[in-house]
């Protein structure tokens, strides 16, 4: 876990990056955590493609999604999303919201997504569906609204994952890296889900093995070992985020590489 | 809005290049802008490749699709596309006709694409079908003569996109940054459509939907980050083209990296 | 047209590695083209995956497959492809055997392709299927004697590509930069056919625009273009073979970047 | 074949980054092989990212799958895969476990893999099913205790690969390069199959041919080829592992290029 604000703030640039360079962000999307010290905020970058998010970028949000300093950046319209979720779920630590492509054919369709590997146990055993036009009619499917927002949070009730129809996913987590594995994983679930489906037809994972091998994005050594793996991807496509000098980063390869700042 | 017609030129080598490296051209298609101080004239490259394409490449034709000025160089032989929707439409001042594969299979199935997602309705409602043969009988499907560019831009009518049976599609817009985002929407929205299909079904936004997600792809925000993005994405790849050093360009990133002209 | 078996050579190096750049080609398959001035030899290169091949590893072989000079290389166990065809068909002069992942689906399921757009209707109006359990029973699926490169050469009869059941397919064509355009497009449409069979169905180009249409390959502005484009493009990703200096090449950009000789 | 253990090491090395690299293992999955000298043992990376594996990350097992020296290292939870598999086939020299996309859709829906094309018959006619409930009830998956790794490699029995229900699949080779060539074509076959029961059905090789084709892979001359294009295609991408300098290595081109410890 990072040790200061700096830290996440760094990381959460980063989180931004690997999540773009996976294919789970493109020009759209946006990830948050909340503020380390002040459970009443939460770190957000100023509305731009998150491959291209920088420490610079990370504004901090109350959680009725004002920035706590002016500034006349222009801010993602949905980060009520984010907001509505943290006043909602005291547990959750961390918001992705995004389209991906494996995602979308189920929002489109109305499909529900389970758990189809153990990997995909990460997501959970119910992802409730959000509709917006049950509550707000025919909108541009935005939200965009403190309304539409907490309509969202309470779709999404306990679960780690709401699919949004016609729309995209917002998933959260415990923490940021706990949170970027879940939204990866559930790319690779809907992906295999919509494949397994085409052959035969996907089934379930029981509950039981939900529950046991959900828990396994959480364990310490994954974690270290997802985040080293797409942190290294990211950092060989030139792409990763400038970062300060610091003494020590053990889970980091040596960035000396003459690539690193390119994206920039 | 570039301030020039120098400005222009290279935006347009750029947008050449942006759809490419997204996937919507290939070694075909074309784009054009219409000249910004005479309605009556259109910028489109000489015939070449999108991905290769330099503001040097890029030439002025009449809207019959002939050169302004007396040139050697090879013509793209389906440019009477552009010239005749310029004709039919004022309001129109971008054009692009492309075979991307993720549309080509409704092309093929003579199936409707119809708006699935938020970014898809910037499609519009009505995305119509043009069939050469219908008038034409059987040609080589290439839009090679007026009576048939006449005839494109009839079927396109007031719409943004018309689909071209076992062709390709063309697209339209109130200016290249709009045309480029539309495209690419184009493109993710059909891949969505079809994978829904698969799952189950895919159902069209409703209209007031579509009217008020449409004009998101409009609104400058959502321009300027689309552009800043696509536009990184595609110096990262080495692939930028050539551009006059100018005092201020606000959206973009500093081009000082040693791969930017690997690919001229 | 190359103006000498030097520059014949270099081309039939840089069009090994486009055919696996572009995806036809992988750690398999071959690509060849008949002597210019001695019909009754060809050119091959020694048994080595595509994407590597050099102008030195090019060897001339007589129609029976058997090398002009003594050679302790490896050789292609499937040459006979080459020798058969070019002995029964006097007007092909270049011949591409391959295994690409979107031929493969329809060697599989003994599907036939048949020309669905416009640039597809290069692969003819007759895809012939030549399955070798009809003569041969069950073999290793290779075609490694004279019978039955003979056998392949009959089933491909005057058509422009064969199917080989559960195996891939073999395409010729009137000159090299033909041949790689034909390759290309036919691994274009049945991606395309696939996915239109997915939502639909595909139905074939008509008779008159097969003719008509399938011409667009072969003019030369056609594939001064796409020999351009996939010819940078292999450029860009440094994986270009060694050519010698010449004084005049004027369809391949400059070559002075320092990843040139990335993949020797 | 490697002369020495740290040659092997330095092979084992190269055969992760492989295997990620062609899209078979990602951040989860891994490959070993069996001591050269002592068949009691076998050389397996600590936990790690297959791409990111180095040859000071192997480690030597005994066929318990414990460390033969103490470490500090966190380690692979399902190396029992590997141990049992070891024990109970003295002619498996080496073993992959991994969850590749082409694979898992077979895994969830419980659908065979059977050989569709001639590099497929590299899988053998047998492909076995092990769905861990039947023994084990509800588990988080994973294949961690002795009694599961026995039950797998009694699953397994004499095949080449076992597919694992809603987890992935375990490979063996006689060899090093045999397993990554048949783990690779494994990926393919699968595609494909998928692919052509899409279109049509797939039916699989005639059982004699599934042995004369099966051979192939086993060659030398093959395996020669494959090994040296996808070495080739991981330098290219400047992933491949560090290695001492040593006199001669003939199959691998030279390395002096400047991206080559960029991953590292």
């Amino acid at each position: 876990m990072p040790d200061s604000l700096t830290d996440l703030v760094e990381d959460l640039a980063l989180a931004n990056r690997i999540l773009a360079h996976e294919g789970v962000l493109d020009a759209f999307g946006h990830v948050s955590v909340r503020h380390p010290r002040d459970p009443r905020r939460y770190l957000l970058s100023r509305s731009r493609a998150p491959l291209l998010v920088e420490p610079g970028d990370i504004l901090q949000y109350t959680l009725d999604s004002a920035p706590v300093r002016p500034t006349s950046a222009a801010l993602y319209s949905e980060r009520v999303i984010h907001g509505c979720i943290y006043a909602a779920r005291a547990d959750v630590m961390a918001v992705c919201h995004h389209h991906s492509p494996a995602v979308l054919p189920f929002c489109v369709a109305g499909k529900a997504v389970v758990p189809v590997f153990h990997l995909g146990a990460a997501i959970g055993e119910n992802v409730p569906f959000w509709d917006q036009r049950d509550e707000f009619g025919d909108t541009n499917l935005l939200v965009a609204s403190a309304e539409e927002g907490r309509s969202l949070a309470r779709a999404l009730g306990p679960a780690s994952v709401v699919l949004m129809k016609r729309h995209g996913a917002t998933v959260v987590g415990g923490g940021l890296r706990e949170l970027v594995s879940r939204a990866i994983f559930l790319c690779q679930n809907a992906e295999y889900q919509l494949r397994a489906i085409m052959l035969v037809a996907a089934e379930p994972l029981h509950r039981g093995e939900i529950e046991r091998a959900g828990t396994l994005s959480l364990q310490p050594n994954v974690v270290t070992r997802t985040w080293e793996y797409w942190t290294t991807r990211l950092q060989a496509s030139g792409a990763a985020p400038t970062r300060r000098v610091r003494a020590k980063r053990p889970t980091l390869p040596a960035r000396a590489t003459g690539k690193r700042r390119r994206l920039r």
